[in-house]
């Protein structure tokens, strides 16, 4: 950490800013500039940016600078390799198999989502998704079928084998999702509930993590770090586009996160377009962009009939699309040396 | 709600829209302009996006715009006045009396929180603000005293006579909080956390509701919608700033937002400089401009030593600081024809 | 045009505004919902946003929605075909064939330009690029070799025999550039210098239009229309990443630009990389990302020595990086049914 | 400036990077972290981009952190008091009094410019607003009636006394618009139009510069220090709103700026809540809220008849309301110690 004096401060002031620091048991290194002092602070471990506040309040401090990153676990530069996070039915997330996680948005009824796991299934994808707890801007939409929704999903992974990624959001929902799903999802309006990071990190069972809508990318891993510190080490991320201020697509797909978060830490990523454009019909070419940024999956939102959809009808494919889209995304996958994990589905 | 006709529709396609919104139930007005083709659906109430996003999915429709406000009982336009939430020991909060919520960021012991009340009571403020529970970006920081913070919280209130208002994280810490607390605040990163929001819909106390980081005004109102259409009809508003490209300040104050909100519900308005700026030295200005926009009230950081406070010491105000912005407020409370509620503090 | 009218305005009321946009010479189509009033405006053809805000301030109207798209001559949907951009020497932009424009940030001098443009002609770019007048945020930094910079990069052309795309900042430049120079470049904050705009649009030369910082879409095709509506219809556009909040990366690369722009207009859509992640290492995973997204091309910052380069060193990729991007690209333009331009440029 | 260097380096490696740098004229001071080693760099004077630049392309090298501010001329910290900026007839902005500025978006005619132009002056404003030329989105719109503009703008300073700000869009116009006006405004399309910003630092008015719809403080500062370095110290910024995710208002008012601006500037600032919010019913709590956060000046809208307005006629204020605002504003700047500067306004 590095703390800059003020241009104003005599030498006395400066002193007296180190005098503070090393009272507080850090080590300091001083370096007199032409126009300005700067402190370095060694030894600092824990609570980083607790102390950046603290010293950021001294007087002729004029900011504080952070140096290290404050994520530890979940960072690459320990001299990790790329993570695999390993289903309690063999398949591997994170390995040169890239993977689609199919779905309705939302799980509306028995009838539909058999047909859509099936469906999925036979075009290549390899888990399935569909809501149970659903998170809903308005008080008056449709919340979930929650427990009964969780049944469905068991149901369509017996049927068709497929491990099955659903959301909690709420803790004293994790033992009963638990019970019936694969994978914990953790939506984007809950990347920074604190309490349900702590919760799913002691579940039996791995978590994908969304990106909050306005959430940095160290934001992203600390939330990672949670659940990682809690004792859970089979984290996915999942990148579904950030907010910005452009109108005409629901999100802002930010693939530029998917190589820098390769970069920065061990854990596998997939890339959801569905949510990240809001509409069916960017989420093809946005598919292949996510395998070509470097994506270890897809998350993609399929419906037997988008225009009744109970929820985000307009970004869901149909199951013809689907069939396309997987068709188009494999040439991908191939041309940045991985392949589609279709074959390992099978159980 | 009005759907837009693509402009290469066929007068049988568009007809087959149509017909498809009557089976659906709704009554329709067409509109053929000369570049396009519109159709008003008529008696839509409730679940407002989940048709739009159904109406955007069907053939031939370019898209959707919704027309009338998604919320209802927080609306201005039912003919409400400014609405009062009135506090257990009588305090009124938006009315015609200005409040300054005041306190650490963290309750982080006994003896320096009832320090704290006491000097920003004898300074004006009606309210303590502390937080017990408090999220934390790093799992490595701090996560606040927890029951024992209430506690001390609720000492403090009985020391001073100034109502409590403490953030409450966890659907599963309601109860608790409820017991020590006057006011429940919801945190900017809980703002649609929707089940925390349905539990509290069902509490006895009146709810402070944070904006969050990227809401738009419409998300942030419809979250207050939840509360209230749970049942608890005491619901605050807090702009606490958003999340923008500048890097200048933590966050972006957004005070448009106050005018407008007034506008839109009825409402009371709190505006938090500290966390709008996250600068102390930006705190007495944007709480008299907070003021100038036509708030209700402000909530201030205040700490004894800012430079050893656990959270947030760069945005705290020291004691002497504190007592400076409360000189500095008065006189424009006064220029928009409100008084400082100090006096109703007196128990 | 559609206009909202209030809840709260008597039939009279509502009576008095669709009267008055009568006497503005306009059709209506009035259409009573159970909540609301809404009123159709037929025969609106130029100044679309000029007539909103003037019914946005008559008395009782809630809001104005506009409904057509405000650009005309660029737009998809006049039934337009893929456009394809033809330069002087043949060389076509917007076909089957993907092109890489390579070449510096800014032309350093003679030596280091040629080595540049031959070493990116091996390795199969078919446009060079390099910035001669150059925007600097201070007024200290390097400001561009100006006309020396143009004649360098003249002679690389004659030398190599790629076409050269250079930046016009000032409306007086436009004739001298066009002097040297094959494609005209208008830079991410010229993009709403509207005079600027006009003034190419009387060039002979195509026009390369960046996506300004903030600019919506729609803004960025009305730029565009600004070229096209004053005559000059070879306009390339460009993506090079919008601002966001995210720090970790200079810019947010929108890629959801890429087929929304291809299905909005006819105009071919070129990605910058190198701006639209400001990181060397990201620069050919997002390469890679934008063909797979539909881009017609891409503009990669290449450098003898990146470290000591007079601007954006940080994001120039080596003379080694920069064949292995184009060696990483290629399977990828073939996976999406395109192929590499490399053939054509021979001269 | 200071260099992370990279966890993974070995004592050679770091060194490399010490000795490259010593070997480009910078003195070095070396801190060894129990993490990291960073290095000071000292003696950077010009060029602080550039040299971070190069330094973050070396290998080994993290991250590169500039401590120093990159504008100089306008920065507070050289010791300045609040600046103060004189117009020809006297005016003196900056000073304890503060300033309206009013009139129409844009000169639609003569008439109705003498009849505003007399109204906010028998109201209290002390300059005059108008636009000659105009940036328009859409080429399809107005564009401002030019030369004949600047005349009846001249016509109207003549009959009221009242100095005329107008902008200029073009270098080639500056001789003309000086001509005619009395300060020169730079819009916040144009604030990193470098040649402009040149052209008007040669001029002998004074300038108002607009903050960019999406500039960091500190690009708008350096916008500034292009002017001042020219050789124009007669600068006066204006915040006007910066572009979020927001869509209830056309911009975000960043009042958060202007304290902020205050204490890094000796530079004059003006809020301007018309453009900052885009809609006439939060102007006046706006323009409130501007000169309780300590603004210097407003810019306000006003039109004769908004509903009839060429552009922007939803923010502008009608005669009525304008005046309701001079008598809502002036508490506010007796609260925070200024007086309105009507008196001086008769010439």
């Amino acid at each position: 950490m590095i703390v800059v004096i003020r241009r104003d401060a005599t030498p006395d002031q400066t002193q007296a800013v180190v005098d503070k620091i090393k009272a507080m048991g850090y080590g300091v290194n001083v370096s007199k500039g032409e126009e300005r002092t700067i402190v370095g602070v060694i030894g600092v471990h824990d609570n980083k940016d607790v102390l950046a506040a603290q010293l950021s309040g001294l007087p002729f401090v004029e900011r504080v600078v952070p140096i290290s990153k404050s994520y530890k676990l979940v960072a690459r530069e320990g001299g990790h390799a790329d993570g695999v996070v390993r289903l309690r039915n063999g398949v591997e997330i994170g390995g040169i198999a890239v993977h689609v996680i199919a779905g309705p948005c939302t799980v509306e009824g028995r009838a539909m989502l058999l047909e859509t796991a099936k469906h999925v299934k036979a075009c290549g994808a390899t888990l399935l998704r569909g809501g149970a707890y659903k998170p809903s801007t308005s008080p008056y939409s449709f919340q979930g079928m929650g427990k009964d929704g969780l049944e469905i999903l068991a149901e369509a992974r017996d049927v068709t084998g497929l491990p099955v990624i659903t959301e909690v959001m709420d803790p004293r929902d994790v033992p009963t999702v638990e019970r019936f799903a694969d994978v914990l999802q953790i939506g984007a309006r809950n990347m920074q509930n604190f309490n349900l990071l702590k919760e799913v990190s002691k579940a039996r069972l791995p978590v994908m993590l969304k990106r909050g809508l306005s959430a940095t990318i160290e934001e992203w891993l600390l939330a990672a770090e949670y659940i990682y510190a809690g004792g859970n080490h089979n984290v996915i991320l999942c990148e579904r586009g950030i907010r910005t201020f452009e109108p005409a697509t629901r999100n802002t797909l930010d693939l530029n996160a998917v190589p820098l978060v390769k970069e920065l830490t061990h854990l596998p990523v997939i890339v959801d377009p569905s949510h990240g454009t809001g509409r069916w019909n960017l989420v093809t070419p946005m598919a292949r962009a996510g395998l070509a940024a470097g994506a270890d999956g897809l998350m993609i939102e399929v419906h037997p009939n988008p225009s009744e959809a109970l929820k985000d009808g307009f970004e869901s494919l149909t199951f013809d699309r689907f069939a396309s889209l997987m068709a188009a995304i494999r040439p991908i996958a191939e041309a940045v040396g991985r392949r589609m994990a279709a074959a390992e589905a099978a159980v």
